[in-house]
């Protein structure tokens, strides 16, 4: 097996270290960089690097472009050009209707088959790939119409022999499922960010302290520029009908907020509750997620006690949120688990080690 | 010194603790759950337990009233009929101004002075009071133009003896930066999470995984509905108002969306992270708040060893968001570290641990 890595930076550096584990493939590399080579052949991400597309692609059975989104037509135009006629050729953008487009024209178009691993948002550069990175991660597919049966079924695959879950979905379904899931996040946050510096410095001498749910909710403001542009001009049309759906359900909350039926308020504010829950249950293999809090001292070493002892007791910590107080010396974790053995668990671990420890239900 | 403390939960009792150690003052309490005046008084929250508000507030020099938002107006009202000339009323709610609406009437409301302290949102209950609740915190005071300048001077002074910062306000101003850096931000997680489940029953038989951009953006969904509602009804015209400049916001990202100038949406992106760095470091106290990424095996553990080398390093981390990859194996770290010396010694330690850690740049 000969795989070909066209950009090799985390994904690609990461398909390369894995290709070569799992499959035992010979792993060709190509950037346009080439003292990212370099780093990825010292890193042993690669078996050989070549300094042209051309010759990174030839001989090979499949051939993963992993560029910018802004970049994939022009490095998939040529990748489909340049390689044989049973070489598959995939992607690993985060956006896929704009790039089928674009290849629709061209005669090689049958070979090619593009795809989206849902991993290594939150780092970058070659020097973080790892050969797990696609360990149980849902892994895209979008295969057209055109699309050759055999292509689709050596792709897939070879995807899940990486490691992760391969699944069939059409482009631009795909498209509007990140649009609600992953882009709209990200444009919520810019907007909160640049509305709450605005009202501030309008209503304001000094800004007032941000609290935790300010944090959390802007968190991706302003996410990696030089992908997200890319991300946003390439899957508009989805992003923008995103925005449209959202800004007429704030005007109905604006409506219900301003009519005062206290308990209309509060059975949005459950159902809100509810959604999110069922929401996140879907994304866990292991049963559902909850939250626990526990209040505690913020001091250099609290955090490692209590995740020193859960560990020790097996129970895995899924996510975890610090809310220090206004001194910086008190405050509350937040730790989210899954299963009941588990928080059941994890409550006897915090008890134990004298911390006030409760799962949060959707009373509280 | 006399303290009165009408509803004993978390804020309650706190302020009884502290009362108590820091300014040595006699703690009287009364709660509608006689129960809960039971318990408080076994935690040592009190120094003596009433029945009834009257009996309560008789000769106190302070009476903090820390019910629900919606139940403070009738017990406020009862605390300034039933209180002495020389009693300062005041309160802990959430919102401001409709509570001042409500007292204008009231010939004894030259007594009463509106509170907030920034404090305790992340738990509830008087077993989680503590006297350090309000360390460092800023309280907002509300005094409107009746309010006597000796009550004033009183309420704050115990305010600041609690360990707080006061700081007075315009109720209406208060509302109003209430509104944009919390009340909103709960507003719109409600609105994701429910446009999310929609889209994607509607699109797909099965959920996708939800990333980590949209589980920070919806943590707070859903929070706690008793108190919620009544802060949403408090102060609906101030939210509302804030949802309607939301929504002018988001058409216009939306234009800037749809019109695909990249260079636009590049500027967008970077004036967005500026501004949420701007409004997070005027939260510190000590230097800009930097994020540090960490790719980690997420075994139980791994947390730990982190935590308590940055510890033993006295480096303190002020956040900290775990980022597990798909496989629930490896993942990221996000941790906030405030000031450069600790930036840097934290950046130290970790690559002594072996792990690739980098500080977030705009860049990124």
């Amino acid at each position: 097996m000969r795989i070909a890595v066209l950009g090799v930076g985390l994904i690609g550096g990461s398909i390369g270290l894995a290709a070569q584990r799992r499959l035992e493939a010979q792993v060709v590399g190509y950037d346009p960089a080439p003292e990212t080579v370099e780093r990825a052949l010292g890193l042993g991400v690669l078996t050989r690097g070549e300094r042209s597309v051309a010759a990174a692609v030839a001989g090979a059975d499949i051939v993963f472009c992993a560029a910018p989104v802004g970049a994939l037509p022009a490095l998939v135009s040529a990748a489909l050009e340049t390689s044989g006629e049973d070489t598959v050729v995939s992607d690993v953008g985060s956006t896929k209707r704009e790039l089928a487009d674009r290849l629709r024209s061209s005669p090689a178009a049958g070979r090619f088959i593009g795809g989206h691993p849902i991993a290594g948002a939150e780092t970058a550069g070659v020097e973080n790939a790892r050969a797990e990175l696609f360990e149980g991660a849902r892994w895209y597919l979008t295969p057209d119409e055109r699309a050759g049966g055999l292509h689709y079924d050596r792709l897939q695959r070879v995807v899940a022999d990486l490691g992760a879950r391969p699944q069939a979905i059409d482009a631009e379904l795909h498209d509007r499922l990140m649009a609600t899931v992953s882009h709209l996040p990200h444009v919520i946050a810019n907007v909160m960010v640049a509305q709450a510096e605005t009202a501030l410095s309008e209503d304001s001498e000094r800004l007032p302290e941000v609290g935790r749910s300010f944090r959390d909710t802007t968190r991706i403001a302003g996410a990696n520029p030089a992908i997200w542009t890319d991300i946003f001009k390439s899957n508009s049309e989805a992003v923008a009908a995103e925005i449209d759906r959202a800004v007429e359900r704030l005007r109905q909350a604006a409506e219900l907020i301003r009519a005062g039926d206290a308990e209309a308020v509060d059975a949005w504010q459950r159902r809100a509750l509810d959604a999110r829950r069922r929401l996140l249950d879907a994304g866990t293999g292991g049963g559902s997620l909850l939250e626990l809090r526990v209040a505690v001292d913020n001091k250099p070493g609290v955090v490692a006690e209590i995740a020193l002892a859960l560990g020790r007791a097996g129970v895995n910590i899924e996510d975890m949120a610090l809310s220090p107080a206004a001194d910086m010396r008190t405050g509350a974790i937040s730790l989210w688990v899954a299963g009941d053995a588990d928080v059941d668990r994890a409550i006897g671990v915090l008890r134990e080690l004298g911390h006030a420890a409760s799962a949060v239900g959707s009373g509280e």
